[in-house]
């Protein structure tokens, strides 16, 4: 973690208007049986670094939120994510009774800050992803913030796009435009256009082009101009996330959310706010050279502990007492068991309690249908 | 199983000294983690038949011993024996101290035999094995015994040799000699010669030629004929298993048996009595029709529960909730988990509660090397 000198201190700067919200949310569903409804990716360590990925994406982003954070996740999870980040303090939590799609999540986060502070630039990051190293991914959210902050009151809504380093088929990617001519954020642009998961061979053009960047939903912006969006493109959800935020910090934050919350429609904030700001020329994006996985399947957890790729058989997990013969690929234990593999190639093992998966890494995609078939069984307690 | 008119009742019928003794010894490395010194592979259900594999033994010998039996087991097992065969008086067990190899224990089941009734003719039938129809099985035991009886009063040893199916490398094979003329055993043959483990060159020749067949261990004798051989090639054994059985009905057992038992030499069965006595023309076989199987790996548990081969996944184990998805292979399942395989073809999968072992069926046969390096790195506790 780089010293707080990074950070500048000369005012007015916007970075002490920052809030970093945290949407904690998403079962990942790929990454079952570790990962599911009551211990959801973001509680878990996937990398094998000693922390879980909120705590990471929460260390990561100390330097520049400061204490200022707001993490909205699951009821069921307060608990969890409070021994996670035991330095949140009540009013940096933000509890969802049921899940309501990121454009409401993220849109109660901005506007429960601009009633708190109407001059909030917020700053939006997933508690699921993993990101390296933490110098280089602070720098591109400190030109974010700068970027957020200029062209006069208004500002951008400004993406961090990650350089993309193979032709992947799962992302959304950002068409970068002209330079932006930003104090403190040189390699600020502007967005062409945000384009859907692409074909693999248009994937390779975009990789050949240089012009693309992956879009991995973070992003940073002034809360008035994200609900300036939102209230544009949807009217009804902005509707009820002000009433949500009027009540918030107030005795009756629980009867109205009780009331409003279950009527929001389920929307993602790249279709609520992202793509319509961009087409209002009202988005910016600055690239990210760092290194950044969201950790989609098992085969990228293998990836993503490659300091012990001179074993070929990567093992995630404290209590693991993993014996190999002949066998490669990933296991990752939740239990103290013994697990022997023997003349077995790419497997992927997820041992937990009380269940237990055994794939292939070509296969690990597919888990999602597995847990589909388990649901439509009747199996729901593992799940 | 059949009704008891298949066995002959005329008199003097040397089925009414016949006992039958189980040897329920050895762990089953090779099907860890199910099968393990606190839980041995006799102690399991390996087929779905609903018995253990102690309990179809005892069951498959009753119409023909009725009630005489010896089972000779290590003191670990009394308890969880009792429980598999109720019927056992404490008469009719053998507890082991400590494993002596099977000339000890089966030896020792001679001589205890000897000193009750020197007419009795033992049968020896491993507690471990798989076999059908029980009806072949009996047929062919019925013939050991009459050959067993035949040839003046000193009888013969009778091993029960099993028609080879395929050119196994596994096993030793018995080379038949000449037919015998024995009443009520049309198929009794002298021994030529035992041989050890073939290559698959020479195995393929056995299988040719229609002379050999293998060596499962089986085998009736007059127990004076046994201890004549052991006495003959190997008189220290001897000696000390006389001074056990003459104890043994006494108060003395425990005395006699903690002094001699642990001095013993370990030599199996074959070399002590049988080698030997087929060299000196005191051997005979009887040939066995029926489907025999050692259960010696995991993948000869998925050959024998054949009943589901529709289904691309065996499953042994009540419990057991798999779900599969372009998968094959067998599942052993001692636990109740959720076992979800995706994409993986031939799989070997043993769920216990304390271990896990993912293999090949291929690669089944080196589960034993896994066990040896646990052994090393100290994870004795789960073998």
């Amino acid at each position: 973690m780089p010293s707080d000198s990074t950070v500048p201190a000369a005012a007015p700067n916007p970075l002490e208007r920052f809030v970093a919200v945290i949407p904690a949310g998403g079962v990942g569903t790929r990454l079952w049986p570790l990962s599911r409804a009551a211990a959801p990716k973001f509680l878990h360590d996937l990398t094998g670094s000693g922390s879980t990925l909120i705590r990471a994406t929460y260390d990561r982003l100390k330097p520049l939120a400061q204490g200022r954070f707001l993490v909205v996740t699951g009821r069921a999870h307060e608990a969890a994510v409070c021994r996670q980040i035991p330095e949140l303090a009540a009013e940096d939590l933000v509890l969802e009774s049921e899940p309501k799609d990121s454009g409401a999540a993220i849109g109660l986060a901005a506007a429960i800050l601009y009633r708190r502070d109407p001059e909030t630039i917020m700053g939006s990051f997933a508690a699921d992803q993993v990101i390296s190293p933490d110098s280089v991914f602070q720098a591109a959210v400190l030109e974010a913030v700068h970027t957020a902050a200029s062209g006069g009151g208004r500002g951008k809504i400004v993406t961090i796009g990650i350089e993309p380093t193979h032709p992947s088929t799962g992302f959304g990617y950002i068409r970068e435009g002209s330079a932006l001519e930003v104090e403190g954020a040189p390699s600020a642009r502007s967005v062409a256009e945000f384009v859907e998961k692409p074909s693999l061979e248009v994937a390779e053009k975009y990789l050949a082009s240089g012009e693309y960047l992956w879009n991995a939903g973070m992003f940073v912006a002034p809360v008035a101009l994200m609900l300036e969006h939102l209230a544009a493109n949807q009217p009804e959800l902005h509707a009820g996330l002000m009433e949500i935020a009027d009540a918030w910090d107030t005795p009756e934050r629980d009867e109205v959310t009780a009331r409003v919350w279950p009527t929001l429609p389920k929307i993602a904030i790249d279709y609520a706010v992202a793509e319509p700001a961009a087409a209002a020329g009202d988005v910016a994006v600055v690239p990210g050279a760092f290194r950044w996985d969201d950790v989609g399947d098992f085969a990228a957890i293998g990836r993503l502990n490659s300091a012990r790729e001179d074993e070929a058989v990567t093992v995630i997990g404290e209590g693991a007492r993993v014996f190999a013969d002949s066998a490669s690929g990933v296991v990752v234990s939740d239990t103290k068991r013994v697990i022997a593999l023997i003349g077995i190639e790419d497997v992927v093992i997820v041992d937990t309690p009380d269940a237990l998966l055994v794939t292939t890494k070509e296969h690990a995609q597919k888990v999602k249908g597995a847990v589909d078939a388990l649901k439509a069984s009747g199996d729901t307690d593992v799940l």
